[in-house]
């Protein structure tokens, strides 16, 4: 059975980490502020489908008392990134995997430097969670997942054996698991999702519900997933029409949900501007394509979370 | 000696007015809610070019009871234009002018149709001011106007005498004005500043100092600007490039503005957001112009305007 190592407890660690405990694998997690709650008084885990408490998990708030282990979950905000160069040394053994589950896009190629690239692979999170309290995780909605291998040149990997053998686990956990055989268009199709969602939720400071509901924001959410799109054709990427009118219908279909974007603007925290803006739209304007809206939404999230701080 | 309606004493017409009253001129006021605080304490104008104060002004709150003038100035919110085809009639004289003295797009031949076309004229405020309370007008910068004559078909009208005529008038008042041989160009270059100052004060909840400090919307003003000029220039209405720069330069001169729109968003009224956006954006589009920015920031506004009542 392998060893997990969850690097950052909340909404998404704090979730798949408590799941995977509870199918029987042995979890250490990582975490910062929450930690002594955690070892005090245990990871509690409010579901859709059925609250769980676990009183005992092995977490640490330090990488360097950690056990290496044989897969290691990037679960940090991307903002938080910087600390994997230390980290990752740390608590992924010898060809262990790392699994990076985090949005958007450029974080693959610089832990695959650590880890070794046929060592990485993109985990997709389809979930509404959020962190409720400390060690206190409250999941909403959905929670499948969809795995993909990291190749350096962002071609399609097929499904690989690493891929397969993590899925067993995470199926067995009692999570939703697809496998992609094309992680750079699975990572383009989320961005489908999350850039007309979390930008939108933020700027014009609503939940989901109210943005699909009124005709203008509905309207501007799909335009830009049209944006989106065609941002991801012209990295010989594309994405089928009809996709768009299902993340419409999926996003219809939610528990009315404030993005974790939006929880982070609103408790000042840094938001992930980059990896879910950024780096896509530097990807798209470089392989050519027009992404006008995008490039608006970018720099009116960048400048609400400069002067957030303030 | 001209007399004066001055419909609506707000930022705009309770300035202006107040001027007119200094100079002499016989100046009727039509007020909402200030009407009897008006009447009982008088307009009080606190101006960076001086303080003064009316005691005793012509106000009245129903238009049925103000003499018919010679020069009706409309300056009201463009959201409360809907009395106007049972107002004007009432005040303004036979072969008497009025002033739209407004932003933005569409109104001028709505009024064409009460008071003939060759008695339309736009004005055009470049003015940074507010009310503060009831009766109580706060001007902080600027002042200056630019008058040109409304014709059916947007082709310019040169300098006419009514121009000329209203011009001097307001340049007794003390009023630094400017005539425009197009009025069409002239209502473009004001929304070359309108379109992205009122727009991003409002969606990124900021005075004018802080969005051209920071490079992302310092930026994203700019290319608002741009897409402005494509319009115009679509429209037949071209403006000079270096005009852009002009704009971001007058705003950098400028004391930290609170823009009226972003004042009315705060104070939960309606925004003006088909004379600014909606009406330019759907002239733009008609004439095959790219406007994407201007699109999206249209339907960020009008769902923040359509939520902000609820």
């Amino acid at each position: 059975m392998k060893t997990y190592a969850i690097i950052g407890t909340g909404a998404i660690g704090g979730f798949y980490g408590a799941k995977l405990v509870r199918a029987g694998f042995d979890v250490h997690f990582l975490a910062h502020s929450d930690c002594k709650h955690i070892r005090d008084h245990g990871l509690v885990v409010e579901s859709k489908d059925g609250d769980f408490t676990l009183p005992n998990v092995n977490v640490y708030n330090n990488a360097a008392n950690m056990p290496a282990c044989d897969v290691v979950a990037v679960t940090l905000k991307a903002t938080a990134n910087h600390i994997l160069p230390d980290v990752l040394p740390k608590v992924v053994k010898n060809n262990g995997a790392v699994l990076v589950m985090q949005n958007g896009f450029g974080y693959e190629e610089e832990i695959a430097k650590i880890a070794g690239p046929n060592h990485v692979l993109g985990v997709l999170c389809f979930i509404c969670s959020y962190k409720a309290g400390p060690g206190h995780i409250r999941h909403l909605d959905f929670g499948h997942i969809t795995i993909g291998q990291y190749t350096k040149d962002g071609s399609p990997s097929g499904i690989t054996p690493l891929m397969q053998d993590i899925a067993a686990d995470f199926t067995k956990a009692g999570i939703s698991v697809r496998t992609a055989p094309d992680l750079a268009t699975a990572r383009w199709k989320k961005l489908v999702w999350n850039v007309p969602y979390s930008g939108l939720s933020v700027v014009l400071s609503a939940l989901t519900d109210a943005l699909n509901k009124n005709p203008c924001s509905r309207g501007l959410a799909e335009s830009l997933m049209r944006e989106v799109c065609a941002a991801a054709a012209a990295c010989s990427h594309p994405i089928e029409e009809a996709y768009i009118r299902e993340m419409l219908e999926y996003t219809d279909s939610m528990t009315p949900y404030r993005t974790s974007m939006k929880i982070d603007f609103d408790e000042k925290r840094k938001m992930e501007v980059e990896a879910i803006f950024g780096n896509p739209l530097r990807a798209a304007i470089k392989a050519g394509a027009k992404v006008p809206m995008m490039e608006m939404l970018y720099r009116e999230l960048k400048f609400m979370d400069e002067e957030n701080g303030k």
